[in-house]
């Protein structure tokens, strides 16, 4: 049960626009032709990375708690960060190239709604 | 068993410190007057911080692997950016109220290469 | 005389998008049909934000001058920063609704080359 | 004529601190042994970078009056920001090595002080 409700839509948006998207861009499609959503090509990459960022964090919890210096511990928190903004930038540009292009040619308010919304995701990564 | 190479050093600095510091501040010191690290006055409380820093670092995994929708796991890493930025501030805080002012008051070169170190923690926080 | 290399061109991509355009949205175009940049709406706003960065970079010059006190200076910077950050946000946001939309609506790769630059955009200014 | 409330201030006490600095540290003092505020070293490099930075300020209001292209004006904001975090990170650190040290050595509230400043002032520019 998939309780979000964007990848229903998303997933059938999608099975129609991939199969327009199939004449010029060979990505977005595995090699039986099922389409699937906007990260998923590199899902197996994205998870490898969050593992390992969720290592990164359980390291700097044993570096606090065994009192290791706090400048050491500092430089992990910026590794961290920039890890997570790594990660951040490859699904907006993914939720870019697809959502969003998605939306837009299908036309009508969606697209304005897709790029509203990514605009302010984007402000708060930018703030954050 | 301590792995870092600096706390040893640094307890017996801060021992001697927060000896004088008990005129001037009644913090950095515990009801007995058992000196302690400088985040160590809210050691539980940064220990709790970072184990919840874990948990969003795990439910970014999680819904990146039930392929939630882009904008909110871009919402979720904002936030936990922002909480590791947090982190960070305290961290870099309680630094310079102890280690540092601690290496300024003992005198010599150690002063200078601790406003060095910390400087250069500042940069890579202000670039991350 | 514009110097730049693109106004000339993209106003012309712009003629005949909003052309295409007028059918589904009202906007990008003024009431007697003249097409506009992406963000020549709001330009005079720009210009009085800009102008009053410009006076804000000014003072911080004139702080220095006058050796006033570092943390106020910083404090100026501080603002400097949202201000420019504020303003940067404005115009992707505006690139992503008029030139990204327009050319994904045109289909073929400059939809996706536009993507494309816009992402790397977003990373200069996460990153910066 | 200096209008800032603190220089007086700062001045006296540097001059009692400098004096004590001459052994350890030739910094802070010019050739005929007067005192200097934190930053006046390097004052002059600090005020050819923030010409540089209103004329960039500048640069960006023209391009925008022009209607250049959104992402080359959104490379030059980027640059532009870099350019400030760069002399705010300087000023930080000529701030702590000087203004905080000397606080600190004088002992009393005073150093407490302003290392909660210096903390605020990072805070307010990891957070811009």
């Amino acid at each position: 049960m998939n309780l979000s409700p964007h990848p229903g839509d998303r997933k059938k948006n999608l099975m129609t626009d991939t199969a327009d998207l199939d004449t010029t861009t060979p990505d977005g499609t595995d090699d039986v032709g099922t389409p699937h959503h906007g990260y998923i090509t590199d899902k197996d990459r994205y998870l490898a990375r969050l593992k390992r960022i969720e290592g990164q964090a359980r390291g700097i919890y044993k570096m606090v708690d065994q009192e290791q210096y706090c400048i050491d511990i500092l430089t992990q928190v910026s590794a961290l960060t920039s890890a997570l903004e790594s990660v951040a930038l490859g699904l907006l540009d993914d939720h870019l190239k697809h959502c969003v292009v998605d939306a837009v040619k299908l036309g009508g308010d969606e697209g304005e709604a897709k790029i509203k919304e990514a605009s302010d995701a984007i402000a708060r990564l930018v703030r954050s």
